[in-house]
């Protein structure tokens, strides 16, 4: 029997499905469980995409152009354009999610054996993509007392190679919540200058920026236009990952060029996706002023309870819709199984995303949980609950 | 500036849709084209696949399951079973068209540098596929005068070395139209064996084999389960290209492991496509057996009209929609650019792919090119009419 590729064992497992089976099998018990471990909105897909499905009035469910459909395209520019992108619909790639515009960013801008910086924590798939194209990742520690703010420029200099191609950040941040500054964006833009290097920027959470704080993007930047790739997706900002439909957005030809090759390889991206992603785009404002209410809510009552809890303690969030918290164990993955397999609160638990997955150095993050504030307000008041409950069981037993 | 990676220009340019540029300047004079480039057919959707869409009901457009939604997996497996694929639903990845299949299945199963033995001609983009994952393409020539059937053993031994991982095959055969015996799979079968080798098959065209011949599957033999990799589509099945669904078959229970890793850092295929795939495969076979009498009946009409045409040479398919033809002259990228720039019949003119880009050993395929019959009967005849007159016009002007 042939062996598969060592790219084959390589490949990190997905830290947030796990501990799927354990909550399988809770639930098979009869138990309740809060899902605060995947990044799965409960908030309603606009009504008007909804209804683009519906009315679809096509015979044939053909192809689209690999680059993505025009009308689309256009609409999309014109999006981009109110927040100051500058753009044409020449430099929007649109993909199967942004999982694929990562992929196709990462292929056309890194050789084999090329480096990639990423702050840590980082989404974790970054790591997936990146084995996909042996690419290098280079993770930079970003901290809790600091909330998670962008590693100095000093400590960026110091893991600098010249096998070094990127930078790659998550703004707002998943796992952390971080939302980075201005002056935190003009200082990258002068890295990548300085040692002529790539910025991906994953905007997916773009829409979600609390407290009146502004979002600003590597494009809202002047002068570094060749430099920057923008990763977007409908997934989270209309509630509609399973469109399988973003975007790559570049200025630089020379990517959008050899991106648009990949993009021809694989044919297409959806159509009906593409059809009603046109229509998201005239989703009323009030829409996401409910919505980006709702998260407010929910995390400033996450935050709040967790900060409550003896010995948990996490920062608040500047946008997304999760928080990276530090509870009282030592070992957060054993915690989170317990969680599932062995506690439960009048017949509830929790599950949470253990955060040393979401670290590409090992050892670290092994006290932390990640959690997505996905679920509605008195859900998320009795997760506290068991939380809380959980946290005093198991380390009244000493099993950690 | 920084670079773009030497992948980002050694990715292959799809062959397909090089003329694009041209056949959109000759549509802008006012010119028909006929296209008989591309593969996108003009058949109509199943109704029960455009209902299924229509009536989504869900509030929440969610991932699904990394693998696939259950109860799609589950009517898939019966589907293949009453094929006797022998598979259960765990065997079965749903997947962003067979596209991505074949990036998971190459990933999967082969090292950067490893190589891949590909009967040519073959799908073109198996190239880019390839580039992709730093696989080396090892190409072994099929041909017209023996209706490009599997090239002998002997020749395959030949060109197996210490690095050879697997065959890949196209059955039946894009853009042969030619349809593997199954004492040609018996044959792969112990090949693989013996030099322990994964066996890829691409059975998107599955459903159109003509002439009542039989379509056997490698999962059809016995003794080589853990060798073959099933590569499926509906794009071509149900003529919803747009839908992006594939899937990726293995009871190779190493190889499904480790795919369902790459599967997993992107999340998930289309939810809606996965619903309208479901109710696919209740489609009548009256759908199949109008579709197929209409697929024979073009293949007939398309193949008699090119063998009539002096100088113009073509083999019978035995499945598939396309033909692949000798044309008499020296170039057709060049004839096929001028057809589009500066040949009109009536004011119409036909759009045909360049059959060089289908072969992977430089220099080959020059005077073919390969015709998909998508496109109604009346229109096939006057495509006829245009080429065998552009053909006259192109050799007394003597341009090649
Ligand atoms: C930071 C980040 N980037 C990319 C993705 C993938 O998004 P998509 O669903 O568009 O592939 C996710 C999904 O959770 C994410 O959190
Ligand atoms: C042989 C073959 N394999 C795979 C594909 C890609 O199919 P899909 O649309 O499912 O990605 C095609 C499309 O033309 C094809 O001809």
């Amino acid at each position: 029997m042939p062996k598969i590729s060592q790219k084959g064992y390589d490949m990190p497992a997905s830290p947030i499905r796990k501990l799927t089976p354990y909550a399988e099998s809770a639930k098979q018990k009869g138990k309740k469980v809060y899902h605060l471990n995947i990044g799965q909105p409960d908030i309603e897909t606009p009504k008007g995409m909804i209804d683009a499905i519906k009315s679809i009035n096509f015979k044939v469910w053909a192809y689209t152009p690999s680059e993505g459909i025009l009308s689309y395209r256009n609409k999309l520019a014109q999006h981009y354009n109110r927040i100051n992108y500058n753009i044409t619909p020449n430099d929007i790639l649109v993909t199967n999610g942004a999982s694929e515009a990562i992929t196709i960013a990462m292929q056309t801008c890194l050789n084999s054996g090329d480096e990639i910086i990423i702050p840590e924590p980082f989404y974790a798939n970054y790591s997936g993509f990146a084995c996909m194209a042996n690419i290098v990742v280079k993770p930079l520690l970003s901290v809790m007392n600091d909330n998670f703010a962008l590693p100095s420029i000093a400590e960026f200099e110091k893991v600098i190679t010249d096998k070094t191609k990127a930078i790659f950040i998550c703004n707002p941040n998943n796992p952390t919540g971080y939302l980075y500054s201005k002056e935190e964006l003009e200082s990258l833009r002068d890295l990548c200058l300085k040692y002529d290097l790539f910025l991906f920027s994953d905007e997916a959470y773009r829409e979600f920026c609390y407290d009146d704080r502004e979002f600003i993007s590597p494009l809202n930047l002047s002068g570094f236009d060749d430099n920057v790739v923008i990763i977007d997706s409908v997934s989270k900002r209309y509630s509609a990952c399973g469109a399988r439909l973003g975007c790559l957005i570049t200025k630089n030809k020379a990517i959008y060029k050899a991106a648009l090759k990949f993009a021809q390889a694989r044919l297409s991206a959806p159509l009906v996706a593409q059809i009603a992603g046109e229509a998201a785009l005239d989703t009323p404002d009030s829409y996401f002023i409910e919505v980006k209410k709702e998260y407010t809510q929910r995390r400033d009552l996450l935050a709040n309870g967790l900060n409550k809890i003896p010995g948990v303690r996490c920062s608040v969030p500047g946008g997304a819709f999760y928080i990276l918290a530090e509870l009282p164990v030592n070992d957060t993955e054993k915690f989170c199984q317990w969680m599932l397999e062995e506690f439960d609160y009048n017949n509830e638990t929790v599950m949470m995303a253990p955060a040393s997955g979401f670290y590409s150095t090992p050892g670290m993050g092994k006290n932390e949980v990640r959690l997505a504030y996905v679920i509605n307000q008195d859900d998320l008041k009795k997760a506290l609950i068991c939380l809380e409950n959980g946290l005093i069981a198991y380390n009244s037993s000493a099993r950690d």
